[in-house]
């Protein structure tokens, strides 16, 4: 088996799963409730919170635990929206974000909420003078993402930020697709709001959070406990949490040798991709990228029939966002890139983990190209 | 150390405990991906669902997965209101609901939508005629829990779901409380909706279900994916998922002969209990009670003392949900039932497990009369 569907999810590390495991059947209480027992659970949540933290260059206290990235980012867009309904009803997007930015947004708009999409150049980075041309005096909310989910491009966050600083405007960045990857440092990034996902950095599924800098005005999406701070209702998910935990501590603590490892992945892999296949298209910005994504187009073939073959051959990759993989509707994003319907079609993501090594890289591209070519009758 | 916390939560039985390892780290893949590697996690989520259909006399295609009790009520509650808006805005539930279901009503009353409490006997269950009467012609939702959170009892839900039917009015039943621990078959209660929590019985905390009758209307609360048919977006907890799963399965299994343990346990806890301290008053439903449950109200001492001075002991209780514990409210619940401000203080809830054996059940009666007699000075 080779897997090279990282950004789809990662496997549980080691370390990470040996720590989550006492929470299941040994320090199983409820954290809110009062007795000593119910303490170490508490402690354990907030150990994790710090953290959660501190790969964010956050405090504990702007940390809210969520069940994912789909919950935060639910949970940033309807929150910030509620809360500021007063304020005014627009919001800015980019026209790459993830469907958990774009579903809930549409729901609102049937409420009378506007928005604008803002268009993106050929490598998936939004236009940033026309991100501010589109803001309006009843903007409440501009959402970039931070990497792209597809195609790995990092979006002009710190610009961004300060065109909404400057307007008094709430930031909210989706770091679903570079959290635990790429430095994500909230201060320097100057969001206000931050998703991550535990599972996109060798955390548990089922388990995610949002920074949410202090003085930000929030309603909650889940309501009826005080559990993170009456943000999000619920038992917390203990043994998820304490997960997430240990995978941010170890995420940050080894960041550059897993992003020097990603890079020469990266490079290898499309040095090799480019002997088989010389005519495909490498997508995404070629320097300000999550090196986890090498997202490629080939004429001539159907991007999904390429996952099948490789797939009959023990090598998993993906053509497209899995959280819509199974509607079958083709990418948003690569449209808005202004890719042409066949590279659209011809479009799959490999995608690179800190287990692969060089040569399972070398191989993925070989195997790709032989199983291209053929599709393609060459 | 003797935990009686059995209601606030539960240790994940080794069994279930077995089943999830695997999902973290060998089959990790999103379920969503298209390639053969995912269909390992994808189908272990569908039979998960089977597992818990079964554990509900339901089809595998009416449950929903949630991360949890908390998130599965609002958005049965916010879901069923979004998605009937244009036939009315009234809801009925009982003074005694949980507050996931409480909050998100008292959100949605921000925005026009009216709610009707009805009040309960003194053993906290729903007066019938009461909730027949507050139905009008814009009545939309119908929620009662099928076991009360505090005390236990068990709602008249049959009586219930006749009214609703006859008026086509959507029946909510939050089973938290009640669900893998008493029977809960949907088509005998009738419900259309139906609230699991799998930390409530055996399972792991971050995982919960949701019932959902076919053909009932329902609007999603996390958006943003096709997972769970639409209602529910975000890469699936899949280790979670087969937990629940399996602990579903276990509880279908050894339904009877826990409840036989449990009623054995109960009684034995109160007689030793009433021998230790004759004028203690004995809340809920004397036969109709999930036998978990043994709340206790003691005047002239505090509830959240005894908590403490047991804890400091080694036994673990509660004095009231843990969802708001830590908000030190007093209990809208017992309120409802019309017990006097005295005795609600003075109440405690011991709750009982399988793991617990009749020597401790009785031990835990002796320990917590000694810690009362003494801080009544008798």
């Amino acid at each position: 088996m080779l897997y090279a569907d990282y950004t789809s999810s990662t496997p549980v590390l080691p370390e990470v799963k040996r720590e989550m495991l006492p929470y299941f059947d040994e320090l199983y209480a409820n954290p809110s409730s009062l007795h000593d027992f119910a303490l170490k659970a508490r402690r354990a949540v907030e150990e994790a919170r710090e953290r959660v933290a501190n790969l964010l260059g956050a405090s504990a206290e702007e940390i809210i635990f969520t069940s994912g990235g789909a919950e935060a980012n639910n949970l940033a867009i309807k929150g910030v929206v509620q809360a500021n309904k007063a304020r005014g009803r627009h919001v800015v997007v980019s026209a790459v974000e993830h469907y958990s930015i774009m579903h809930p947004l549409q729901s609102l708009a049937r409420e009378g909420v506007q928005v604008t999409r803002v268009g993106v150049d050929e490598h998936g980075r939004v236009r940033v003078e026309e991100l501010e041309q589109a803001i309006r005096e009843d903007t409440i909310l501009i959402s970039v993402q931070h990497a792209n989910h597809e195609v790995g491009s990092l979006q002009p966050i710190k610009e961004v930020a300060e065109i909404a600083e400057e307007r008094g405007i709430t930031f909210h960045c989706d770091g679903v697709s570079s959290a635990g990857v790429v430095p994500a440092k909230v201060e320097e990034l100057g969001v206000d709001i931050y998703t991550l996902s535990a599972h996109r950095f060798y955390g548990p599924k089922g388990v995610g959070a949002l920074y949410l800098a202090r003085g930000t005005r929030l309603l909650p999406l889940i309501e009826g406990g005080i559990q993170e701070r009456g943000y999000r209702a619920g038992t917390e998910n203990v043994p998820g949490i304490v997960g997430m935990g240990k995978a941010a501590e170890l995420a940050e603590k080894e960041m550059e040798s897993r992003l020097e490892k990603l890079r020469r992945l990266r490079q290898r892999f499309i040095a090799e991709f480019l002997e088989e296949v010389p005519e495909a298209k490498i997508n995404g910005h070629p320097s300000e990228v999550n090196p986890m994504y090498a997202h490629i187009s080939v004429a001539g073939v159907e991007g999904e029939t390429v996952v099948a073959e490789l797939s009959a051959k023990g090598i998993y990759i993906t053509s497209g966002s899995p959280c819509m993989a199974r509607a079958a509707k083709a990418s948003h994003v690569l449209a808005a890139m202004g890719l042409s319907a066949e590279l659209i079609r011809g479009s799959m993501l490999f995608s690179l983990g800190i287990p692969m090594s060089e040569e399972e890289a070398e191989k993925l591209a070989r195997e790709a190209g032989e199983v291209i070519r053929r599709l393609r009758g060459g």
